[in-house]
């Protein structure tokens, strides 16, 4: 076999891929050399350890049962020729490796809290180090497998499914023509895992940590972390599920679905009617795949930065964390340059700026989300003050800054996306069509562009993955009493914790809200794709194929917004994030509830529970948050799978992208809302904790807790979820596209 | 002058105006007959009124510097031809006629709160009579002088400024291309009104409830309308402020902009490059006024089915009003029928299920609305439960049955929509272009849709004005010490207002809905006119004009869902009720805090004021709230002006189109979300206020009423502001049209 350039340049994704897993393997190593301590905490650790493991066993029970109903719908699919045949596959293996790197992520997580609080008695700077590197181990598991996923299906089709002889342009750029659309509808394996993660994690997490605050802080009077509370351990198992697991899943999804979005936004971009466009699509593909690659590299070389001396301040800490992100975009920044101009070439070195804009965009989403959740500035301070006046005005005060907090957010994602599109090339000059040239080549710039926020996930995993690692780090020193000295040093790494996870989950929003926006023409370009694949092509030149493709399109699709069809999807869609958050939200009400209950009943029946002479039932209260979670995700499961299928079958494919633009919109600014209310009121009420407004039990610290139990499930369970539902919305539309293409078209033939 | 058939049928329009004011003031004219009671009683009425002018007072005088402002630009865009020469004149009428409206509905309303309890007094019967009687002046002024405006301007256009000889069919045909097109950007002086009315009134309204609450009950510890609180008169007249004047003006733009909207669609719909299409635009034009005129009439026969015995039951009292409403949907349901079949001939009798479809899904939304909020079903009784639990748990549920509840209305919308489309000739077949033919006669049946949900406003607004004045006069019973009996007697007769009230909600967001979705369709026809206008016609024919149309409407516009400039625009529109909700209920929150200042200053410097001794300053409170009011309009106003304006300058045309379909998406969603989030946690508080789960003082009464206080602003200022916000960001968008699209095509010269 021959080489040339731009396919050489596809290998450095499975060596990105390996770099990330052997990086990740060697922190983790690093993270076992420590100690996990005296054998109290190391009987805590295990506690929390065999919880997360029952919780995930169970999960990934039930998740099994999905899988295998989808595989035998995708597979009979592909049998009658509306699927290729490869999907089941890959939806199998992007289930396994997303559930791979959770399972993994949570290993270490679990290994590190009990390694972290001894660390932390030794000294602060270490306590980081354990908690950072086991986070680190989370964030380049999963983009090594993320792309380790990627580079084995890309060069399984180019050199055993789809091989050409020799190393002709040509027709390297048409093979890739076929590659692209192929792994477009990949990403429903990660996105189920995705969604299950996300919503069984979020309800798990809440369910314990409400349940538990309910009868533990309010009715019993105990502290939190307190070894009595029998939900003690389910919280901290929940901060795992939850924000280890989760967001790690939703992450994945999303590293994933963009740079395969991008991949096949690379052919209509630059590949029409069977002639090469610029660079050609071999070359624009592997952009987005060097990108990551480049992004795993500077990654590692960022996680050096982030250590702090011995008796840091928690602004020192904040600022360490900081470091090594910004040295890993300002990286990226300097490389993506000669990786735009070398594959590209001059000619469309504007795509470099598509690529800045995204990384801006992250960072100002973060750093938005950062000023109206953070108790430093104003926004959270006054929603502080206001819990002065009851639970009535803080919770008017939250949601309103939650919604404020949506429009900054918005104007960042649309200008970034305009100069994405017009630096990449693209026009609004619509005279050859919209996918004619340079329209597509603009959206291939919008899809870099959330590639390039990704690029550095590695180590914003890392930052983010860290800090529930240091909020069971606190817990374990509560529980096993150990120094104050040893909590006060927690206490400092989770609050800063909690910072990172903000700015995490803006960035995670940020990221989804790009990449959803990237898979609606993605799922244009797979209608596109097959009904030209559906046409006869005997003695047809490809220029010919197209043109009757696209009569073939405007027969049974037309997107303009004013079309009755584009606009009730739009309704239909814009009204799913409330359906979704409404659901995801009883949900945790009701898990809640059942824990109030066995927590009760267990301050009861155990004699000398209170007294500290009896020991509590932790398992069991694992138990109840790891079944409610199983049986509450199932309902939002089904509608995201359910209402694209019967959108299209009803709307057609024009309803479908109605669907999805609306989902897109509400379900986006819904989030942001979510998060940001959910972690002002968390912070607001810490704020008042830490001494301010009367301090704790005053009422104002009362009317702050109201507000803080609103805000758990908007921030850790329906909020996320969100992120999951606008993308899984897009993948599981791409993965039906061949079904209802063939509905429409049959409805078409019958009615004509 | 002679007149044909269809022409003739116009003068129903003015006729059934004149017939709703004659109505208005012999119901007026029962009213008065009442006696005011005792001297207590007319004073307290005395004062309500008094407060209840001064706002209207100030009010009025700050929207005159908006209207100033406003006719100088209009004006002005007038001069360079980005605008016609009528609209300012009809921005001034609209206003005019909208703001009489609210004046004389806010007269009645305070002058009959008085009456109804002196009647209460006598019977049952006789409150709900005088009561409704008060409801119905302000139900049928508003209808009148609606379609009095717009006969007055339809007459003058025709048979003054764009005469035609003889009755040409062709020409008069061409005279109604010209007129409709004009009449359209007549909505914005009632919009603008509504703006006013929905955030003044709703500020104002909220601020004295939440005020006089937390200070008067929570506080000191004295009843509900107790005449110690200084705050007492100012929640009362808060009552009529928003939800007569407010409710009124609202649904005075629905009822306006849903009449011109589809009287601007009959055009396209019917007339296509200077040929008649099937009964021709007069005709059809002709439909809607036909239709308001028919309501008119069977809305007052249906005010004499509302009676009942003495001693009825709250459920008889329901069934009485209900009764009315029925009626007279009924009798629309027989008269449209004959109305289609005369005027648009037997071809396009499936218009009249486009009718039949607005008129049922008004009727389903109401019920929905009802099911969700009312405390006679499960949802309510749930969330009244969910109260045990406390604070916390009472607003996530809440919150989520407000989210749950929005699915409804948005698959019925749906239905509505696709049915009405179909119903009235529409087509998906899109190869005749968007707009030709049969396309524009579905959107035509659509806007009817709405004009035929609209078509019984006289009655349904009766039903709902009648609210205040019961609700009022309880306030009264209570500070005039009355018979406990008469307390007895309006709160039945309140209660009963609440629920009309939420079904009333339904139907205002329902109508805005369609309204809206009426509107973006009207605004892209407006664009087609105003290019169609700049081009050089010499030589051509009426079909080479409107080729030349197109081609430069390709050149500025593309409103393919997936052009970035339609994406954003979308982003934009959904973030903007967020941002307007999070603006309103802050506002309601600073504007409660001042009174709570004001209210807690004279308990403590009024000696003798809680002992019964001394009299409250009344007026203080009064003034208080209007300020608030007047101040706290502007920015939400400013918004909505500015935001359209900006997009279309940044986005073009193609984004204005994303944001309002953004906005209504979102807009339409949140308002229902608010509303009967808002109206579940009332019931859910009076659920338990009737003795259940505790009843009044139990920790569940607590919680229950932080619920509502967060429920205050959401279903009575941001919720209903949300339904003026979708409507008038159409109609500011419609008239500056022109401005937008000299812009672009300016951008568009200097670009290529």
């Amino acid at each position: 076999m021959e080489f040339n350039f731009n396919e050489l340049m596809f290998f450095l994704a499975p060596a990105g891929a390996l770099l990330a897993l052997l990086f990740a393997a060697l922190q983790a190593k690093s993270v076992f050399k420590f100690s996990e301590g005296t054998d109290k905490m190391k009987e805590i650790a295990k506690s929390v350890r065999e919880g997360a493991g029952a919780f995930l066993k169970r999960q990934y029970t039930g998740v099994a049962v999905f899988f295998g109903i989808m595989v035998v719908v995708l597979g009979v699919m592909s049998f009658f020729g509306l699927l290729n045949v490869f999907t089941p596959f890959a939806f199998l293996t992007g289930g396994l490796f997303s559930g791979t790197a959770g399972f993994l992520g949570m290993k270490i997580a679990t290994s590190a809290n009990a390694r972290t609080a001894q660390a932390a008695s030794e000294g602060l700077n270490k306590g980081l180090r354990v908690a950072f590197a086991s986070g680190s181990v989370m964030g380049f598991i999963v983009v090594g497998l993320g792309l380790f996923d990627l580079s084995v299906w890309y060069f399984l089709l180019k050199y055993v499914f789809f091989p050409i002889d020799g190393v002709n342009i040509v027709d390297a750029n048409a093979q890739i023509a076929q590659i692209a659309p192929v792994m477009l509808t990949f990403g429903i394996g990660a996105s189920s895992m995705a969604l299950f993660a996300r919503v069984g994690g979020g309800v798990f997490t809440k369910a314990a940590d409400v349940g538990a605050d309910l009868v533990g802080k309010v009715e019993a009077g105990i502290p939190e972390d307190d070894p009595r509370n029998p939900a003690v351990i389910a919280d901290n198992v929940g901060d795992n599920v939850g924000d280890v697991a989760g967001m790690g899943a939703d992450l994945y999804e999303s590293y994933v679905i963009s740079i395969v979005a991008t991949l096949a936004l690379a052919v209509p971009a630059f590949f029409s009617g069977g002639e090469i466009v610029g660079p050609g699509p071999v070359a624009a593909a592997a952009v987005p795949l060097v990108l990551a690659a480049v992004g795993v590299l500077v990654s590692i070389i960022g996680t050096f930065f982030v250590r702090t001396g011995e008796d840091a301040s928690q602004k020192s800490l904040l600022k360490a964390l900081r470091k090594g992100s910004y040295v890993a975009s300002g990286l990226v920044v300097a490389a993506a340059f000669p990786v735009v101009w070398f594959l590209l070439g001059q000619e469309f070195i504007g795509v470099y700026f598509a690529i800045l804009s995204g990384l801006v965009a992250g960072v100002l989403i973060s750093t938005f989300t950062e000023y109206y959740t953070s108790d430093t500035y104003k926004p959270t301070q006054k929603l502080s003050e206001s819990s002065q006046m009851g639970a009535g005005p803080i919770l008017i005060n939250g949601l309103s800054l939650g919604m404020l907090s949506t429009v900054a957010p918005v104007v960042i994602v649309g200008i970034s996306v305009m100069v994405s599109f017009f630096a990449a090339g693209g026009s609004l000059d619509f005279s050859e069509g919209l996918f004619g040239g340079s329209f597509a080549q603009g959206l291939y710039g919008v899809g870099l562009s959330a590639v390039a926020m990704l690029s550095t996930l590695g180590i914003t995993l890392a930052s983010d993955a860290y800090g529930p690692v240091a909020d069971n780090a606190g817990g374990i020193a509560e529980m096993a009493e150990m120094d104050p000295k040893v909590r006060e040093r927690t206490d400092a790494l989770d609050s800063l914790g909690n910072t990172t996870a903000a700015t995490g989950k803006g960035f995670a929003i940020g990221s989804a809200g790009l990449a959803a926006l990237t898979l609606i023409v993605a799922y244009i370009e797979r209608v596109r794709d097959i009904i030209a694949e559906g046409i006869d092509k005997a003695g047809l030149t490809a220029e010919a194929v197209a043109a009757a493709a696209q009569a073939e399109m405007d027969k049974i699709m037309n997107l303009q917004i004013t079309n009755p069809q584009v606009l009730i999807g739009l309704l239909i869609g814009a009204v799913l994030p409330f359906l979704f958050s409404a659901l995801t939200m009883k949900a945790v009400g009701r898990a809640a509830q059942s824990i109030v209950v066995e927590v009760r009943r267990q301050f009861k029946e155990i004699k000398g529970l209170m007294e500290g002479k009896a020991k509590a039932d932790y398992k069991a209260c694992v138990d109840l948050c790891t079944k409610s979670a199983q049986k509450e995700m199932v309902p939002p499961a089904v509608i995201v799978v359910v209402v694209p299928v019967v959108v299209g079958l009803l709307l057609g494919v024009s309803g479908v992208v109605g669907m999805l633009a609306g989902s897109l919109a509400a379900g986006f600014i819904m989030a942001i809302m979510m998060a940001n209310a959910g972690g002002a009121w968390d912070n607001a009420k810490k704020y008042i904790e830490a001494g301010n407004l009367g301090g704790k039990g005053s009422d104002a610290h009362k009317a702050a807790v109201v507000g803080d139990t609103v805000g758990d499930p908007f921030k850790d369970t329906s909020g996320p979820g969100l992120n999951v539902l606008i993308k899984l919305l897009s993948i599981v539309s791409i993965v039906f596209a061949g079904l209802i293409i063939a509905f429409s078209q049959f409805m078409h033939g019958f009615f004509n």
